[in-house]
């Protein structure tokens, strides 16, 4: 997109927008202090904004990464906050880069792709996988949508910018995975993607009925497969450290995720539905010690 | 490997190098008078030199591209030309790309990768693929080795920002064609690729055969499956052209490698043997009739 870009990303979000905007050199430095890169603009996107950045406090930027269904938080967002979003862009001559990797998870009648919100097509790329909605992880196949809409402020495609690119560095996806992902796009495909993901959406269940039970506040899980626990006033390396230690449970320290994630921990329910159970007795066990 | 470095490629070389450079900015200007980039040195690689650069009358540079055996000429580097290479990175501080994806080709003993010469670990990058060993160009599977010994001037690892990058931008090839590639490296596998190999340097034989009986310079086809044809005094394109609607063949006209291709030709020997003995026939009927 060009040098010197102003870059926001939801606090918390996927670390890889900003590493990679490290790798590129527009990061700027880190600031110890604030557990922040410098020319990196973090929304904070908490619980008690119903996890949407204040768009109001936002400077103009040229890039909007906005991950929907989020990861860590697990919160979908919805269709009158995405639609604030598109305005914002609107408004701010911003290219939206919607990352959209979970939205087979959605339960409810949030948006499933930015493009169903109007006007969408003028301002957003969206990124997605088939690794979450068909364990691909390994077999490696995305796709990038970018609009014949969506222009430069010079009235250029950016579609053009980005088919060189593409054709230049990187060739296609292996044709045996392409493959696999018609296979997956088939009626039958389609019924083994969503019995993949009722599977999993039903070990969230598991995980957070143990945690609420414990009156632990909890969130993600409806539309996600990531679970979010908040531990208030406990730093997220030390709640991580002390499930390791204790029950042998791999979480994910929520700082990771940038400062908007400390105080809190993800939990995936990628796994097997004997190793769910057995981690939401252990992680109740736990807790009910540490709370008695 | 950090903003405004140096490059130099090979005239005539496969155009991605000079292609990446300019995406990510290092290229300069393109000056329509020489065909060249104006921030990248075209080291002259053709017959007067043995398809080698006059390396004295080469600048101080960060990268050098090096193909061997190169596409377009289908020139193997001998053993002393690379220990002359390798002993200008040295002195000049300079880290070869060394390109060797076609070293399967090679039939007499020209070095199949630049760390058969000593000392190159400290200076070279090699990158290679399954692509030409065994028909991988839609399985995309290959390898980028960067040695330990590799360091930048202030004693830094390459390989630990390489690993950093790679880990954080690519994740893997697809685990389905890493399984093919292992698949290669069988005995059965190795078996397969030496007679796919074999199939087209035939190929490569028959297409040098007919194009030297008509007295034609002709060069490569020896250690690399194209055969590179001078026709002096002409231009490439209108070469191409003639050769296209006379005989319907599809050639590679020689200036899209660089402004040193100009009078020649690329013709592949990537084809069924029937294809190929077909448009040695035509070839030669067309050349014939112009010689008469």
């Amino acid at each position: 997109m060009g040098p010197n870009l102003k870059i926001v990303v939801q606090d918390p979000s996927f670390p890889a927008y900003i590493d990679s905007s490290v790798i590129i050199g527009q990061a700027g430095k880190f600031v110890d202090k604030a557990g922040k890169y410098k020319n990196i603009e973090y929304m904070t996107c908490g619980p008690q904004s119903d996890f949407f950045p204040d768009l109001p406090t936002i400077s103009r930027t040229e890039l909007i990464f906005f991950n929907s269904p989020n990861n860590p938080t697990g919160h979908a967002a919805t269709r009158k906050q995405l639609e604030q979003l598109v305005d914002f862009a609107k408004v701010n001559g911003s290219i939206i880069i919607f990352d959209s990797a979970y939205s087979a998870y959605i339960t409810d009648d949030s948006p499933k792709s930015i493009y169903e919100i109007p006007g969408a097509r003028e301002v957003a790329i969206e990124v997605s996988s088939f690794s979450k909605f068909a364990g691909f992880t390994g077999v490696r196949l995305g796709w990038t949508v970018v609009p014949e809409e969506l222009l430069y402020s010079n009235g250029f495609p950016v579609v053009h910018d980005f088919n060189r690119i593409m054709c230049t560095c990187f060739n296609g996806a292996s044709n045996i995975a392409q493959a696999g992902g018609l296979a997956c796009l088939s009626p039958e495909g389609l019924r083994a993607m969503q019995t993949l993901v009722d599977y999993y959406m039903e070990n969230a269940r598991i995980l957070v009925d143990a945690l609420t039970s414990l009156g632990l506040t909890v969130y993600g899980g409806k539309n996600a497969p990531y679970v979010w626990v908040h531990f208030p006033g406990s730093k997220s390396w030390n709640v991580f450290a002390e499930i390791l230690e204790k029950t042998h449970i791999i979480t994910v320290p929520g700082s990771g995720f940038g400062p908007g994630g400390e105080e809190c921990i993800r939990i995936s329910a990628f796994g097997q539905r004997d190793s769910i159970i057995e981690a939401s007795k252990r992680l109740k066990y736990l807790i009910y010690q540490e709370q008695n």
